[in-house]
C-alpha cells in the first residue's frame, strides 16, 4: 500500500487554505490540508507493524513545538506550486528527518521544504495571476504540532487515517 | 467545533464502498468510507482534554474485534440511503455505547445501526433503481475493528482526523 506521514495544522489555517485549495489544488477533496513530513511511499503489509514501532518512539523521542506560517511562497520554477511557507525551524527539519529513517527511510528527490499546498499542477500564466494576488495577502499564522499521523492512499487517490502519534507535551 | 467518532473498514472495502459512492454519495469527498461510532456533535474546545480522556479510557477498555459485513441494505422510507450493513454484534454495539457516555454523551434521535453508507440523498426513484442493482450483489466482507478516530469538521463540511484510539489485542 502507498502511505504518507502528514501533520494538520489548526482549524483556522486548514479553512483559509481550503478557500484557494477549493479553486487552485486538484486534490483538494483528496485530503485536508497538511504539512508533508514524509513524501507517500510504498510499504508491504508485513513491513507495517516495524514502521509503526519506528513512528512511535520518534514521537516518544519528539517535544511538541510551535511553528510560525509567514507567507505565502512558490516552488515555481521547479514546479507550479504555490503554498503557506512554514518557517523551516531545526525542530520542523528534525522530525522530518527522523520520520525518515530506519524501515521507511527512502532518498528523496528534493530537499525537504515544510510547507501547506494552496495551489498546484497550474499553467505558467495561471500561476502568475494567483500568486501575484496571494503573495500581497498578510498572513500571520501559527500552529501547534503535537502529533503527526500516517495516512494511506485509496484507490481513487484519497487519503484516510491510519495512525496518529502524539508528540510530547 | 463539530466533532465525530469513526473507524475506517480496511482498504478494499473503502475502494468498493467508494466505486458506489463517487455516484450517489454526495458526502463521497467529505470523508472516506467509514463506519460512525458517533454521530457528530459540538464540543467547546475546552472540554476537549475531557473528551479525549474518556475516548482513551473506552479504547484501553475494549478489544480489537471482527465484525461481518453480510449484505447491502436500506433505512428507506425512513431514510433514502443505501449502505453495507455491518452485523449488530454485541462488541460493536457496546463500542458505541461505551463512546456515547460522560462528557460527550447526547441522545439520539435514531437507534444505533452500524453500517458504511454508499448512496444517500436519493430520490424515490432513484433510490428504488439503485438499490434494485445493489442488494443483488453478494458481498461478504468482513474487518478488523482495532482502532477508532476522533474527527473534526471544517467549514466546507469535511473531516480532518484528530487523533486515533488504539483498541487492545
Amino acid at each position: 500500500m502507498r502511505y504518507g506521514v502528514a501533520t494538520f495544522p489548526e482549524k483556522k489555517i486548514q479553512d483559509f487554505a481550503n478557500s484557494y485549495r477549493k479553486r487552485y489544488d486538484p486534490h483538494y477533496a483528496l485530503i485536508p490540508p497538511h504539512i508533508t513530513l514524509k513524501e507517500p511511499f510504498e510499504l508491504n503489509e508485513d513491513m507495517l507493524p516495524q514502521a509503526l514501532q519506528h513512528l512511535e518512539q520518534v514521537a516518544k523521542e519528539t517535544s511538541a513545538f510551535t511553528v510560525r506560517l509567514p507567507k505565502i511562497s512558490t516552488f515555481h520554477p521547479t514546479n507550479n506550486v504555490i503554498y503557506i511557507a512554514v518557517d523551516e525551524t531545526e525542530a520542523v527539519k528534525n522530525l522530518h528527518e527522523k520520520i525518515n529513517r530506519k524501515s521507511i527511510y527512502h532518498e528523496e528527490e528534493y530537499s525537504y521544504i515544510p510547507h501547506i499546498t494552496l495551489a498546484q499542477k497550474l499553467s505558467d500564466s495561471e500561476l502568475h495571476d494567483v500568486y501575484g494576488s496571494l503573495k500581497m495577502l498578510k498572513v500571520e499564522f501559527e500552529t501547534r504540532i503535537d502529533r503527526f499521523h500516517l495516512l494511506y492512499q485509496l484507490e481513487n487517490g484519497s487519503w484516510t487515517i491510519y495512525q496518529s502519534f502524539l508528540l510530547q507535551e
